[in-house]
């Protein structure tokens, strides 16, 4: 069967444009269409989160398209979380081993230099301001709309990688095709962003070595730092409720509930009234669906098959992690596409299922767990645990730290679940972990 | 504030077309579209399954809309349900008390029936083969585009009813709002309509007073007789697997299938060749979503806000009740539907989801438990706490003989699970089962 040399892809967001790169290096022509104007003259523009949490799927994929090297100038190493109490307490946790870290990295930066280096190929253009209207999904063309003339014209597509995001007009086409599953859930909270300038002698206002959380319970804030010194916040917070968006309307409302929860906050932020009204109040969805494909020449990547929310800092390491495996997969079957789509969409769909789910699962953890005794407690014994065997993996190093397909974390997670849910049961548990030897009966009865 | 005088129905089909007689009655100006053409001069085409079974809640419906008495002539009672062993044996289990029965209704007769008297009233204008193409969300239009001409025109719509089916495109705009909650799910299990003429002597081939089914586990086929003395057949089967349609290619299949799993039916349908090759074999989806209602004048009905899959008969009765209930809340507000659509939106999306939760399990208990002696003795046992506590409602007659809400009858389907699982669980309970005082004291606590 004779393979296609051309291809588009739709949308030139962080998985599009790092999917041009791999796509190029291999020799196929590349045309990539994206619905925003170019960022490198338009600037980017905000609305979704600017810092981004890389960790290693992340890098490994970015150093398969040759720009590790060229990122970790301006990643910042976040090695663990500094919780916030309402009374001031800070408390750190390591994330993983010593040396182990998360990165914060900037969207905008990450976004522009993946553009740049994949414009570098002379077998890669860039199509901008051009929102794709139509798929056809008896033959192979797809209908671009230019949105500068309002002319469309349609695209020959023999192969059509959809990296359009959450809202992907791709998946919008083939999820009225016969027999496609589908969800879309959106969380009954929001977030805004909030920002903490640098200090005025130029210095960071708090320790950039951690994200740094203030959990309480049905919500939080989370603040990450960037390389100008300043940090990018995050308020999580119910759209509706007693403590809640819909209750935050004046000046007063805002000062008094962040005077209330986050008091060390209030000197660190001085344009948080600003900010508050200025910024957007935005929703946050996940997205299952199955098949990722469709006749073995369109196939959905990134956020477009697998939008999940932000909790576990998976979402963009989970996109390239996508490019990585379907690069794996184009040497396996030597470049058979026939082959390629229909085993990338069936194998890693699970992952995507299983890291929307753990995404959700952490989110409770982030907001509530984090300031709970017993969760304290079940970290402490897990990596007592973990240094006895080495083989007990935290699910949060093998999500973070290693390349474990995302399903095998899920089932992972599960397991401990049920394990702790035994040992933190045990009487005493709370002065005897170390030496109880029900502990290690537990482990060895469920693993 | 002014209540609208005009008001816009998309899609007329059974919801629809009921609707719009609800509407005119009142004396609104109703203008009805539909993308088919109108089934008065092109007759009924199938498709969808061509008979239904009509319960209370959709009795309630027609003769609210005055044509009970119409369409009782050619309903045909089946008190119960008739289940063909393998071995040709055949039991009969009635559907409830003495008297109740659902009824066997054409789906297109009944369509015509409900189109012929919406037609009737001087203020309903029906615009066949217009599909709508576009929904204003932020002004009242909406778009339309003539099927025939190929012409688009914009209609002022300052209230609509979105009738328009599983795949309502009035639902396609909803679902690109903020945090509008989406699932479209499908069975692994396809369908295929088959049939059983009438007798060379013109009578009925079997006993019409029943449902039929033939309950093989995994798969079954059902039959619902028509008042030209033919039974419509349903073949339900997985798409794939080790008995499948995906094994059912040619006639020595098909036939080989029958004789073993059917072998009473092969006498019945001296056509089955024939309709196998040439009916479709569709699939099955439910869609669950929320807010069904946009900004007080946007309003999904029927299956575009919950379409169910079939095996309760409830499909058609959900949507009708969809109309009785709103029709009631018109009276409660007095015509104000800037409370009526978000009243009706809020509280009946629990119904909704209820009863697909219900048809679900439903497809179970057909398929699989109508034929497992564990299951025959719940219901013998269930029949006897009704006789003794008539408080104790068997959950198929709360959904099928009354007008109780559905979410309502999930709760007691979820109660009488637990309650039969203690109960079945009784040492010597197939003997001993009505004397046994176990059996009370366990209700009395679960109750």
């Amino acid at each position: 069967m004779q393979q296609p040399s051309s291809v588009i892809i739709v949308g030139a967001g962080l998985v599009g444009s790092l999917w041009a790169v791999f796509l190029a290096r291999r020799g196929y022509q590349v045309k990539v269409y994206e619905r925003r104007p170019d960022m490198r003259a338009a600037g980017y523009r905000g609305g979704r989160s600017i810092n981004l949490a890389m960790s290693e799927r992340g890098w490994k994929a970015v150093e398969m398209a040759g720009i590790r090297e060229q990122l970790s100038k301006t990643a910042l190493p976040m090695p663990g979380r500094m919780m916030h109490a309402v009374t001031g307490d800070l408390t750190f946790q390591p994330y993983g081993k010593e040396g182990e870290a998360i990165y914060s990295v900037s969207r905008g930066g990450l976004n522009l230099a993946l553009l740049e280096i994949a414009d570098r190929f002379p077998n890669v253009e860039f199509f901008f301001e051009h929102r794709c209207v139509d798929v056809d999904l008896d033959l192979p063309y797809i209908t671009f709309e230019n949105m500068q003339t309002g002319d469309t014209h349609q695209v020959e597509a023999p192969l059509i990688f959809g990296t359009d995001g959450a809202f992907s007009a791709v998946r919008y086409a083939l999820q009225k095709t016969d027999r496609f599953q589908y969800t879309q859930f959106y969380l009954d909270h929001g977030y805004k962003e909030l920002t903490i300038p640098p200090a005025a002698d130029g210095g960071y206002r708090m320790d950039p070595k951690a994200l740094h959380i203030w959990p309480r319970g049905n919500f939080m804030l989370i603040a990450l730092p960037n390389a100008d010194r300043s940090f990018t916040c995050t308020l999580f917070l119910p759209f509706e409720g007693e403590v809640s968006f819909e209750h935050l309307k004046s000046d007063a409302d805002v000062t008094a509930f962040f005077r209330r929860f986050f008091p060390d906050t209030l000197d660190l932020m001085p344009t948080l009234l600003e900010d508050f009204k200025n910024n957007p109040t935005s929703s946050l969805i996940t997205v299952k669906c199955r098949p990722w494909q469709w006749q073995n020449r369109i196939l959905l990547l990134g956020d477009a098959a697998h939008a999940i929310v932000p909790f576990y800092g998976q979402g963009m390491n989970a996109g390239f992690e996508d490019c990585t495996i379907l690069d794996g997969l184009h040497d396996q079957f030597g470049g058979d596409w026939s082959k390629i789509i229909p085993h990338f969409a069936a194998q890693r769909v699970a992952d995507g299922d299983a890291i929307a789910e753990l995404a959700q699962r952490n989110f409770i953890e982030m907001r509530d767990l984090v300031a709970d005794p017993k969760f304290l407690l079940r970290k402490k014994i897990a990596a007592h645990l973990h240094a006895q065997h080495p083989d007990f993996l935290p699910v949060y190093s093998m999500v973070t730290f290693s390349n474990t397909p995302y399903h095998i974390a899920l089932k992972e997670d599960d397991a401990q679940n049920r394990l702790f849910a035994q040992i933190l049961n045990l009487p005493g548990i709370e002065e005897n972990w170390m030496e109880n030897p029900e502990v290690e009966r537990i482990i060895r009865g469920e693993r």
